[in-house]
């Protein structure tokens, strides 16, 4: 459905794992941003360079200026896309910060009054989503009662080409 | 103490509030890196543009760019001298996200294994962090039966001046 679209677009690595063109919805010199697998909140999306590399001191200056010049214009149009008025940006740089894929990506989840009830869970939510993505990838089975399920690769696309009109 | 090395640093706005020389340690064209009142961890400190803005949108592509680049060096620099193999780098970007005071600031936490029991809980930490160091900032009495409480201008001091001589 979004074949049109998405052939402006190619395959890139995040990690050890294949990110299909049709889930990246945006792309700068050096990055792309791509849909969830398991997104946390309406419209949580993910930032990285396209060098696969773990840590965010082995960017460049370019690439550091790139994906965080690519992390605002995502975050000022998805903010009112879902209807939200702020934004969590994180990095979880390193296996002791939480880190499960070993390649820099910036968190950007739209945020809105009372998405949490106490506004850290949010993380735990992260950290949550994150373990199962990896499983996901990784093609261990999921545990199918868990509330949240992984998405379809269908709705992933549905969800790029719909983002991809933001930035025309 | 440090008057002679915090004689290369002025005094900054953050939000409502005055950063003191002493307590920043180090600073780039657009951006300061200072420390903090009540860090969630050893080496938490915050990176600010030196305009006040209260959401990253705002920034110039030269300021985001400025932002990043000094977070990384100050991460690179910190992690190691903290004895840390990971950094936790956040923006809550806006009071939806849990921001608490209205000027773009990059949270930067050496983190190391087992520092806290589940990783969320760094965030927790932040949130109540932040609400205290507020509290203390408006000079709202604390409520000093906690924990951690809120360090004094020496201590800031202090750890501003070790720190400064990371970046020689």
């Amino acid at each position: 459905m979004s074949s049109a679209a998405s052939a402006d677009f190619k395959e890139y690595l995040f990690g050890p794992w294949k990110i299909a063109a049709e889930e990246v919805f945006v792309a700068s010199p050096h990055c792309f941003a791509f849909v969830n697998l398991k997104p946390v909140v309406p419209g949580h999306v993910l930032v990285s360079p396209k060098r696969v590399v773990a840590r965010f001191a082995e960017l460049s200056p370019e690439e550091v200026s790139d994906l965080w010049c690519l992390a605002q214009r995502v975050g000022s149009a998805l903010e009112p896309h879902f209807g939200a008025s702020s934004l969590t940006l994180a990095i979880q740089d390193g296996p002791q910060a939480g880190q499960t894929v070993p390649h820099v990506h910036v968190h950007i989840l739209p945020r809105k009054a009372g998405d949490f009830e106490n506004n850290d869970e949010v993380y735990d939510a992260i950290d949550a989503a994150s373990k199962d993505a990896q499983a996901a990838h990784s093609g261990e089975k999921l545990d199918l009662d868990k509330e949240r399920k992984v998405r379809t690769r269908e709705e992933m696309a549905a969800e790029a080409a719909e983002l991809r009109t933001l930035f025309k």
